[in-house]
């Protein structure tokens, strides 16, 4: 009986709650990323935030609407930390790669969040009918992939890369590593893991890059 | 009525219909591999196979020892193909690596299938409450980098590979493009996509095994 009254007082106590947006996204930010798109329900969802279902529903109108605005928060949360490796003109391109994919190995195996990349966990297992979240995902996973095919292409330019590289290849090799620990991190893996693979691709950057040829 | 006189018709035509267990198991494998383990529900799985829910139960159990089997199934019919090039004593150490590969790629953009690798297409998005089923999935996901790792110490006592290679870490740097393949498949990649990562991949494995010294 005490224990009602207390839940009573509780309720009444205080001014009425403001909703927090950004606070919002990030709990159903990490809802999706742990049980995918299909794995998340809606009530899922309002447990998660603690916000009420009309307050989500006039926010972001449905479940899709709220996945692409957590989406859109992993973006500005992770992707542009990330990123910013790619954008610092005064890094040389192995030094830059190399500050990239070690900030994408922190990003995946980050103790606050699920490991991997939110939209390589995401995209498996959605159905035909998530068509839509689908082709978003796959928009911002390519985005990714051209972000650092557009980085080799400046350097490239600059001359910092041999003309004869082949930059859309070498971003394809580049962007399979990056999905490869992606799914170790998800699977558990701890940074040292995702760090020694980084070790051996830097240590074969110039080979990679065409600058020392195997020996035959 | 003529309608409902047909299907009447149809329920006793015939010799009552044999359940074909690896014919179910396959239509099981191709859902649980298209929509994960939580996406599939019982009722999807009877409605692919054909077969009675009862039938299933009798033989399965429930949906985990269903998913089971549908993953033993396609260890024999994948990975055991996969990984006869590795078994192989006549290939030499990089032309085995590369017809493991390559058969990697094969199998991960087979068209009847749905892409990538089954383990890890499953085993993202899993909720808490399939931990049993997690656990199955790295299980045999760990055995197939043992599998890598077991087939390159081979090759260095047999002194195929220099003493000086680490082995765990270069099993452990393969097995991230391996993974990174299968969410490229997985994501639509066609097979050439995946074979001109391998071509990366061979291209470099005299660096990668330690024969080559980059430039300083």
């Amino acid at each position: 009986m005490s224990q009602l009254q207390d839940c009573d007082v509780k309720k009444c106590r205080g001014r009425p709650k403001v909703f927090d947006r950004d606070a919002a996204l990030d709990k159903a930010l990490t809802l999706f990323w742990t049980h995918g798109y299909e794995g998340t329900s809606l009530s899922d969802l309002v447990a998660a935030t603690g916000a009420k279902a009309p307050t989500l529903y006039a926010e972001f109108v449905n479940k899709e609407g709220l996945f692409r605005a957590a989406m859109e928060r992993y973006v500005e949360k992770f992707s542009a930390w990330r990123e910013a490796a790619l954008g610092d003109e005064q890094l040389p391109v192995a030094q830059a790669i190399e500050a990239y994919f070690r900030a994408t190995a922190a990003c995946f195996t980050e103790r606050n969040s699920p490991g991997g990349c939110f939209f390589i966990c995401t995209s498996t297992a959605l159905s035909a009918a998530s068509a839509e979240v689908a082709a978003m995902l796959q928009q911002q996973h390519q985005s990714q992939e051209h972000a650092l095919s557009d980085f080799l292409l400046t350097r490239q330019q600059r001359g910092e890369l041999s003309a004869e590289v082949n930059i859309s290849a070498l971003a394809r090799y580049l962007g399979c590593m990056l999905q490869g620990m992606s799914v170790r991190a998800r699977e558990g893996a701890p940074r040292e893991d995702l760090d020694s693979i980084i070790d051996a691709l830097m240590a074969m950057w110039p080979t990679l890059t065409g600058l020392c040829q195997a020996k035959p």
